[in-house]
C-alpha cells in the first residue's frame, strides 16, 4: 500500500491557498477566516475520506475512523496554523499526509483493530495569542482560565474572546481533554526545519527526544552618553555587555556540545543613534538541549556569564525574565523501531535524530506513546515563503507512517 | 566688567518655551514656528543691547556693533536649533551669553576698536534636514546645491523648500558666504556634553582641538536559521559576527589611545524573533579622535575587525557605506592663551581640552582664528531633556569670555 503524491500536492497547494498575505507566504492564525476556509476544506476531505469529522473543544478537527475495538484510539496527524509570513509545509504537510492516509486506508476498504483518528490542529506556532501548543496542551488538560482571558493578539481580543466569536465555549475548554487510556499512540509527521536530512542526504529523521527549551528577556541598562565627548573609561554600554553576552552564549552552547545550542534572535538598543552610546539594550536568550543536565548547565553559564558582563563597566545593571521553560521529552522507543523497521521494509533512509523544535508531540508525549517523523526541508528553511519540502520526501514519509500507523492499529 | 546672571537665566527659561515639544524637552528645528518664535525674540533682545540685527542668506541672526574700524569683525555665538527632545542649553547658551555679553558692552558705552557681531546660528544638529553644520558651512562657502534640493526632512520637504516658505531665497546661499579677511577671530561657548569638567571640578575647558569623525553605516548578512533545528556548526549567525564587531571596536580605541573613542550606537537585528538565527544586521560604527592619524588608524583597524569578524562563519557577508568623514580641526593657540589668561585673571579654573563633538567652531576655524569655550554639564548629559549647567558655571564662561572678547576686539 502507498499514499498519492498527487493528491498530497493538492492539499498543500490548496491549504496555501488560504492565506491573509497571497503572494507573501502563509499566515494563517487561528480562528481567523483563513483558519475557517482552511477548516472547511480539510473538513469536506475527511468526510470524503470516509471519516466521522467532529471539533473538540479547543477547535481541533477530528476525523474518527472506527476499529473492530472500542479503543484505545491510534492518533495522527498535526497543525494547521502558520507563523506570519510562514510557508506551505510547516504543520500542514503532518495534516495533508494524515488525510491522504485515511483516503488511502478508506479505499482498500481495511478495518484497524484499533479506532483511528486523524488530526488536525491549531493555535501550535502561538502566532496569534503567543505561547503555542494550544491543541495539545487542550487534550492534555493543560490550558487554564488565565491563559484564555489573559493571553491577548495584537488587536488585544482575547483567546477567549476569539473563541467565542468562532462559536467555541471558552469555558468547556477541559471537554477536550483526553484520558490516557483512551489512546494507544500518537504520531507526527512535520518538516525537519532544519538543515541536517538534506545535508546528508536521509530522507527521514525518527526523533527520539523533542528538546527543552529556556527563553528569556533580558534588560541591561547602561548611561546614554555622547559618543564623542565621553571618554572610554568613563562610558557604561549596554551593547558592550550585551555583545559579550551573545559571545558568551555561542562559546557556552560549543562548550556543553551534545547538539546543544544558544541564540540571541531579537536585540534592540536604545535611544538608537550613532552619535549616543547605548545605554538600554533589550534581548533575548534561546537555549535548548534534549538533556535536561544540560539545558540547567547552559542555563547557569549564561546567566554567570550575563552578571560577569555587566560588571565590566560601573554604572550597567540588568534584569533577567524566564519568558518560557519546557523540560525536554522523551518519546517512544518502540514507536520508533516500528517506523523504523517500516522504513527499512520500504527501502527509504532514516536516522535518529533530535528535534530542536517544540511540537504538539512534546505535549501528546505526557499522554501517550508518541512519535515524531522529519521529512527533509530544504536549504533547512521554515516560517518563511521559501520553506520547502519536495513532494517526492513528503510521500516517502507519508508511506512510512501508513505503514507504522497501520501496524499499530492492526495491535501488531 | 561682569555678565548679569538672572538674565542670563531668563533667556536660557524663555528660549526653552520655544520648543515643539512642551514638558519633554526643547524640540526646535529650523525654519519651523518654533524657530521663528526663538529667532524673534533673540532679535528683540539684541535690538534692546543697541545692535544692528539682520539676517544672512542662510538665516543666520547676525547683531553687529560697529568699532572705530570698519574691519575686521570679530564674531561670537553658537546655534539655538536642538535635536529631538533635546535640552535647554546646548547651542542656546552660547546664544545667550553672547547677547548678555552685547548688553554688558552696550551698557558700558564701549566701544571696540574692530567690529563685533553677535551670531544665532540654525541647523547646527542637522535634526531636521541632516548634515548639520549648516549656517556656518553657509558662512565659509561650502553649503552646495544639491544639498539644499537633496537634504529632505521627515516629511519630504527639502531644505531649499522650508527656506523659501521661511522668506529665504536658496538660490542666493552664497551671500551668506564671508571672506577670511572680513574676520578677526570666531568665538563659541557651549556646553562640554561629556562629563570631564564635572568630574575634574573644573570650570572651563578651552578647546585646542575639535575630534575628527568617520561615521559608517554597516550591514553584515547572514542566514536567518531555526534556533532550535540548526546546529551551530551550521549557522551563519549576523549578530554574532556584530557583537564581535562592537567588542572590537572597544578594544580598538583602547589600543589606539589619546582619547580615541569608538562607538556603536544604533543596531538593527532582523528578522528579529527570540527563535530565529539573527539573517542580518545594521549597525553604526562612529570613530573619533583629535589627530588625523590616530582617525586613519582606528579606519583602518575597525576595517580589518570587520572582515575578519565576517570571515568566522561560513555565509557571511557585510557591506560598508562611509556616511560622515571629517578631519579633526586646530583652534588657535593665540586665542586660547587669551582665554586662559582671562580666566586666570578671574581666579576661573580652567584646562586645555579635546572636543568629541562637532560644533560650528570648526567650520569658521577655516576661515579665521577660531576658540571654543566649555561650560561644565551636569552628568555630562546632553541632547536630552535633562541636559544642565549650573547658571553659576555659564556665568564664570559669560565674564571670561566677556573679557577675552574685548581684549581681542580692542587689538589687544
Amino acid at each position: 500500500m502507498e499514499t498519492n503524491v498527487q493528491r498530497i500536492k493538492q492539499d498543500i497547494e490548496q491549504l496555501a491557498q488560504f492565506t491573509a498575505t497571497p503572494k507573501e507566504g502563509v499566515t494563517r492564525f487561528s480562528f481567523t477566516p483563513e483558519d475557517r476556509a482552511a477548516r472547511n476544506y480539510i473538513k469536506d476531505e475527511m468526510q470524503r475520506a470516509g471519516l466521522a469529522v467532529s471539533e473538540d473543544a479547543a477547535g481541533t478537527v477530528i476525523g474518527r475512523r472506527q476499529g473492530q475495538v472500542e479503543g484505545p484510539t491510534v492518533m495522527l496527524g498535526s497543525h494547521f496554523d502558520s507563523v506570519k509570513h510562514g510557508g506551505a509545509f510547516d504543520g500542514t504537510a503532518g495534516v495533508v499526509v494524515a488525510m491522504e492516509i485515511a483516503r488511502v486506508l478508506n479505499e482498500h476498504n481495511i478495518t484497524t483493530h484499533y479506532p483511528i483518528e486523524f488530526i488536525a490542529m491549531i493555535e501550535e506556532e502561538g502566532g496569534r495569542f503567543g505561547g503555542g501548543l494550544f491543541a495539545s496542551r487542550a487534550m492534555a488538560g493543560m490550558v487554564t482560565e488565565e491563559e484564555l482571558i489573559g493571553h491577548c493578539d495584537e488587536a488585544g481580543v482575547s483567546l477567549a474572546q476569539a473563541m467565542r466569536e468562532f462559536g467555541l465555549d471558552p469555558a468547556n475548554i477541559k471537554a477536550a481533554q483526553r484520558r490516557p487510556e483512551e489512546l494507544k499512540a500518537f504520531f507526527e509527521l512535520h518538516v525537519e526545519q532544519g538543515p541536517i536530512l538534506e545535508s546528508e542526504g536521509t530522507a527521514l529523521g525518527l526523533v527520539e527526544a523533542i528538546v527543552g527549551l529556556k527563553t528569556y528577556q533580558v534588560k541591561i541598562t547602561g548611561r546614554p552618553d555622547h559618543a564623542g565627548t565621553t571618554p572610554i573609561h568613563m562610558r557604561a554600554d549596554a551593547l558592550l555587555a550585551a555583545s559579550e553576552v551573545v559571545q558568551q552564549v555561542r562559546q557556552i552552547a560549543r562548550d556543553v556540545g551534545g547538539g546543544a545550542v544558544g541564540t540571541v534572535g531579537k536585540m534592540e538598543v536604545l535611544p538608537g543613534a550613532s552619535n549616543i552610546v547605548p545605554g538600554e539594550v533589550h534581548f533575548t536568550v534561546d537555549l535548548r538541549s534534549h538533556r535536561e543536565s544540560a539545558l540547567e548547565e547552559l542555563s547557569q553559564r549564561f546567566q554567570a556569564a550575563l552578571k560577569e558582563a555587566c560588571s565590566k563597566e560601573e554604572g550597567l545593571s540588568y534584569t533577567l525574565t524566564t519568558k518560557l521553560d519546557a523540560k525536554p521529552a522523551q518519546l517512544s522507543d518502540q514507536l520508533r523501531n516500528v517506523i523504523a523497521e517500516e522504513a527499512k521494509a520500504r527501502g527509504i533512509s532514516a536516522k535518529t535524530m533530535i528535534s530542536g523544535a517544540g511540537h504538539d508531540t512534546q505535549i501528546m508525549a505526557t499522554l501517550t506513546d508518541a512519535a515524531l517523523i522529519f521529512v527533509p526541508s530544504k536549504g533547512g528553511r521554515s516560517h518563511c515563503p521559501e520553506e520547502w519540502t519536495d513532494y517526492a520526501d513528503l510521500k516517502k514519509g507519508a508511506d512510512v507512517l501508513l505503514g507504522a500507523v497501520l501496524a499499530v492499529a492492526e495491535g501488531k
